[in-house]
């Protein structure tokens, strides 16, 4: 069975192995034989890292909202800025210190470069802290000594060291901030490593550490240049040689250039790092800093409590598109809308097999389910544990070749569901398939969406126990909306006005006085491109009473659609509450 | 400095090491000190496991797009579908054959599962193939073998030994055809090593491996369950107590649910490999199979010929997007939106030393700057080898804490612009306010938007050789649309007329009439739901002529919005190689 691969033609003389040029050998290396028993200390630099990487950096609301969030989480070092390099940053450390925001038990980490007026400026903004990590930083890969600083070895460790002096000199002017302290010889990868340590070193001499004050030395893979095994050979090689190793911590900063991050960060904690710096989902510089979901919730499925909470994942996962303003990706590690479903019937089957299997033994043994051992094939983790659900989606159409649910909603009638909506109604056309039997049609797909999400506008179809009749919005300035509605609610119809930061909000309210318990968690929307006639169709994401579900509207208008779009949600979960029709008074 | 992490409160008590339960012990394993020189055999899987995992699984039309976009890139062995378990797949099968779609030098593969109907019908389905690799495979896994097998270890031995009988027996009836093997103990990475490797051991003396006719043995880590250390350790094992190892090819078939698939591929290649599965951009079930392009682009960086075109990553994006309807992520490896940004100004700066010190270095040498080391701090490979442009990113007031560019127009104007114009966007405000220095506020990025991309209705600020002046659209029946427009051209309005498979594929026609050079990489459109009054905004990402730029349009009609863009896309283009507006004939 031959190779038949042949030259790709691509231009390989411009490129060579990254260990012809950095020599990283350590035969005697011991971390393959290590496992990991418990979470590293963790460091988040969404703020700052992550932040400096977006298209749009995050406002002074998005960057709290971040923060608090974090701090929810469980993270205790949080890197909040770049304080010197910008004003915005500036300002929100000092918003953070001067408003109270930060918990005792929580230490904020900023940035700066080895130059004079930096320090002074990132002092400045860290006075009134109870205690503060001074992240200090300067290039030393061979490239950028030639190509930006053009200085030699000792000149890079000259600003190394001026900072550094600085940095002590400075916390005199800051008495009552405990200041703990953290060097990065950035671009480490692309730094000899005896050049590397020696610098570390001199450094760690002038920033004295102590067991009460040790001193974090930060690593990072800057870029990407190597494989993982690689990047771990070299932590364990520093981890050898830099001095008052008991008083420092060695830190990790992976960048995913090579889509390796992970792996790099968990061999470099097997090699001998104490802590790990990253983002949640990955976001940061190109492709990304080592994701913190995936490291955290990795520790998880092996019983080792990452001491992070993640047990609302899709809360995390919305907070961090919202501040990031990027989407985080389907099958994103842990958190994607597709990581927990299964398509093919095999792996379905399976799955149903491993949940009888569990209940059985729970039943067997007296115990509660979520008392054994999580055992499901194809789900390495039980998604209830991270508030999930478990979704198994069947390919309806898929045997005939037309393609499936979505795809035919999109290409016959131009709605681009979004992602959690396809599964959610993947499982209502299962439900009719196994009742009626058989294939279905585009057409047929069509009616059982129209029936499920659109009530028909004959009376004969109408279903659900409200109606929207008309709306009249007024937009005040300050972005306040205050929303006037006709609502039929069961055989009566009234007017009810109610004021929001948008229509939705508005109507959520109404929905509220009418004692329907709801939360909005996802809106997405979209004009209907193939119809011509500027219809936009609207889909929320609500949480109403005890149920999650999905909710549809279209409407020449965009807010009106968003609206009628709540009244679909709020009534397929009055539907299925009550079984019988009648009850909800339709 | 004390560590405040606090336990989380999850579930871990569910959860155990997966080497508690899976004894994977190798002290003298050999790969970490070895290197990759070469690359693997690939097999692509993006039309079985990719497929089976798309919520809108392949059309035919679809499947034939990926299989024509595997064999141009340099694929030969390319698993084409599951044909036994789907008539979809079964007809594809056929059709590549029957059309004969399938280059001499390319290798299809088949999956079945060992039970003998489903042996016959794989096939019948690669009967008249010159060759093809039937792959056979079973569950071996110890929650499988108790949960949904129901059978001892020697009970799923005598599945796998009787699939291979059969499949040898089948071999007669299709004596053209030559076969090749291969064989998954699927589930392996939830298997016990010495099973494995008993199970494949007893399979391989009924394939009877040969020189000529390897038979493989792929390894899939069906669910990634630990570290890619650990996967590792087990294909090191494993190539050590295969027999015929001589006449084996490994293969690994690595899922990605921790986020470390690719760094199992590489380790896994390391340690004695000879193949690898995988998918474009890391498609397929749960959190994906590896990511093909990050494997091979890894190769290449490092100068090792993946012997895989990538030399245009935007068509295999495009063309992946279609095929999967699923996004690559903005930061997905070596292909995302931005992974070739930089927006940190320090880093921007590096990157232009780094530019202009290989321009010196070549003028020096006498060379061409191509014929050189690649040496740009923070690119780690030319963004040309790849068919990108390196974008420098700045951001625009994000030092008056007003946000971004894209963020400003999104709040302000619901425009919600696709990442790839929000970067040419910031190069268009960028160079504004290099001209006119200063902070730009909200209304004037607007101006600058309005003016760039939406000329003014008013004539004075009218700029443009082309203007829609009315269209009219009748829609056939299938797919055909006529379009008709009124259509000034400097200062000529003249009626057109064109058909195509819709409004913007008409128009495109009717520029190429005027000599334009026109086509289309990417159209987005959505409501501006922040008006209320149903307006939609079209994006199109044009090749017009040798500049590659987007246009943007607004109006009522979605569809006379997409062509706006188009026009206002043109209309820049014609600008800017005109640099004398009057020459345009505005």
């Amino acid at each position: 069975m031959q190779n038949n691969q042949t030259p790709s033609g691509m231009p390989i003389h411009k490129y060579s192995q990254y260990q012809d040029t950095f020599d990283v050998s350590l035969p005697d290396r011991t971390w393959p034989d290590k496992r990991i028993t418990a979470a590293p200390r963790w460091c988040a630099v969404d703020l700052r890292d992550g932040n400096q990487a977006l298209i749009d950096p995050m406002s002074p609301e998005r960057k709290r909202i971040m923060f608090d969030l974090l701090v929810k989480m469980g993270y205790k070092e949080i890197e909040v800025g770049f304080p010197s390099a910008s004003q915005t940053d500036f300002d929100f450390v000092r918003s953070l210190i001067d408003e109270n925001a930060i918990p005792d038990d929580v230490t904020i980490q900023v940035l700066t470069q080895a130059r004079d007026h930096l320090i002074e400026r990132t002092y400045e903004s860290i006075a009134g802290a109870k205690q503060a990590i001074v992240h200090l930083y300067n290039s030393t890969s061979v490239l950028q000594r030639e190509v930006v600083f053009r200085t030699d070895k000792q000149g890079i460790i000259d600003i190394a060291l001026a900072g550094a002096r600085k940095c002590r000199e400075m916390e005199k002017s800051i008495p009552d901030t405990t200041v703990y302290y953290e060097y990065s010889p950035e671009s480490y990868t692309g730094t000899e490593l005896e050049y590397a340590v020696d610098v570390c070193n001199q450094v760690l001499e002038v920033f004295e550490p102590t067991p009460d004050r040790k001193v974090i030395i930060n690593l990072p893979s800057t870029v990407e240049m190597a494989s993982p095994n690689v990047y771990a050979d070299s932590i364990e090689w520093m981890g050898r040689h830099l001095n008052h190793r008991e008083n420092v911590l060695i830190s990790l900063h992976p960048h995913n250039d090579r889509g390796t991050a992970v792996a790099a960060a968990e061999l470099g904690y097997l090699a001998g790092a104490d802590r790990i710096e990253g983002c949640l989902f990955g976001n940061g510089e190109r492709t990304g800093n080592v994701d913190l979901v995936a490291l955290g919730i990795n520790l998880f499925t092996q019983g080792i409590d990452p001491q992070i909470d993640f047990s609302d994942i899709d809360e995390v996962k919305r907070t961090a598109e919202y501040c990031n303003q990027l989407p985080v990706h389907e099958r994103s590690p842990w958190a994607g809308d597709l990581v927990f479903t299964a398509f093919s019937g095999s792996h379905q089957d399976a799955i149903k097999k491993g949940f009888e299997a569990m209940a059985a033994d729970a039943a067997a043994q007296g115990k509660d389910v979520n008392d054994l051992k999580w055992a499901v094939p194809y789900l390495p983790v039980d998604p209830k544990d991270l508030g999930r659900n478990y979704e198994a989606v069947i390919r309806v159409n898929s045997q005939s070749g037309k393609g499936g649910v979505a795809y035919l909603l999109k290409t016959d009638h131009a709605l681009d569901l979004p992602r959690k909506l396809q599964i959610e109604f993947s499982g209502v056309v299962q439900a009719k398939t196994d009742e009626e039997g058989g294939e279905f049609t585009s057409d047929a797909i069509w009616g059982v969406f129209q029936d499920e999400y659109l009530p028909s506008d004959t009376e004969a179809e109408k279903w659900g126990r409200f109606e929207l009749q008309s709306t009249r919005t007024s937009s005040r300035m300050a972005g306040s909306v205050e929303l006037t509605i006709d609502l039929r609610d069961r055989d009566t119809v009234s007017e009810a006005t109610a004021t929001g930061n948008g229509p939705i909000a508005a109507f959520l309210t109404v929905m509220r006085d009418r004692g329907i318990d709801v939360t909005l968690y996802d809106y997405v929307e979209h004009a209907l491109s193939a119809s011509g006639d500027a219809l936009a169709a609207a889909y929320v994401d609500l949480q109403v009473g005890d149920r999650r579900l999905w909710g549809v509207g279209i409407d020449a208008d965009i807010s009106t659609a968003s609206l009628k779009a709540v009244v679909s949600a709020v009534n397929r979960a009055i539907r299925t509450s009550t079984p019988d029709r009648e009850l909800a008074g339709v």
